[in-house]
């Protein structure tokens, strides 16, 4: 994997609940320590000591909050995790890989909760500061999502997100990556693990170094 | 205290540290229970369980974060205190006062903290979804605000505050005064107390009230 030798690369996976981002992240850590490679992995929210505190709010299914409330803080979060972590990390020549990152937000959020894309964009422009190099999206189609839930005794968990709202979410992302396809790359989630990871290393080597003459 | 017949008023109280807004608050909380006013005292961040925890985190002096994360959590905690407690209340027609509200995160993370009045202004957008009728700002100079700190036995909390930034956040307070003469009434915050609260109420009593024929 080529990297600019000012700039790490910034990476995100996005993708619905069990499209198996989790398992890809795991694979490719596993690949880019093989390959010697200096990468750095984390996910939203959280990766910062107060990023963690309002996981722990934002994610208790306890904690009923007003949808804009709930936009808000997984933007304070992002604010630290990018200033705090990620934005360091990039400028030692890390490659930074976060699972979930504004798309998540623009999808789940402006699109799932209805609060509208655009303005939850709006909404982030002092927390996402950074437009990833590439993006990942893992896509399921919902008999898919169904099978996997059931297989892993979690169907409460399209119950609970309801379907209505988990098909918003995916018609987002669906939108969001057409209109940045040299940004968003679409992966088939039902494909082998392994080959999976072979998709997204050759992606990433692909990639034209950036800033050489930085 | 003359109210519309539809809609409560908002009324907000406004000042740096010091300045005597919890005092103002007191009185003006016996006034208008003593005149039979219907009235629900709250303040900024908090006032719904989830901006309680917001708030735990956001004056925790143990917790450092990003300018923009503190900003954010401002948001998030004002979002949900608007939509569950104030708008519902004002549409039952209760005058609601408010310590501190938008104009505070104008003057501190706005100005006190660098990220541009305007700026803060835009990221709040989908949480002050209402403006003030009526904003008191509590203003005190910087000697008297000393004297006052020190009189309490608290003169830390001036210095960790910093001078510099309070004294940002006292011209941002006092612009912001400015440019909205009609919304944010300027008081001597040196003024014995019964006078303030005879103020505030008089400058409520005279407000011309609002949708009368809604």
């Amino acid at each position: 994997m080529k990297r600019a030798p000012g700039r790490g690369l910034f990476v995100t996976i996005e993708g619905l609940d069990f499209s198996g981002k989790s398992t890809l992240v795991g694979n490719l850590k596993r690949a880019l320590a093989d390959a010697g490679c200096r990468a750095h992995f984390t996910r939203e929210p959280g990766g910062t000591p107060v990023a963690e505190r309002i996981r722990e709010i934002v994610l208790d299914p306890a904690a009923e909050m007003d949808d804009r409330t709930e936009a808000y803080l997984y933007a304070a979060a992002r604010a630290d995790h990018t200033r705090g972590v990620i934005l360091p990390r990039l400028a030692r020549g890390e490659t930074v890989v976060c699972e979930r990152y504004l798309d998540s937000s623009l999808a789940y959020q402006g699109a799932g909760r209805g609060l509208g894309i655009e303005a939850v964009r709006r909404l982030n422009a002092l927390a996402a500061t950074l437009v990833p190099d590439r993006t990942f999206y893992l896509r399921l189609d919902a008999a898919e999502r169904e099978r996997r839930a059931l297989e892993r005794g979690e169907p409460d968990r399209l119950e609970a997100a309801g379907r209505e709202f988990t098909a918003r979410v995916e018609a987002a992302f669906d939108a969001l990556a057409a209109r940045e396809p040299q940004r968003i790359r679409v992966l088939d989630a039902t494909l082998p693990p392994d080959e999976l990871v072979r998709k997204v290393l050759t992606c990433l080597a692909a990639r034209p170094e950036q800033r050489e003459t930085d």
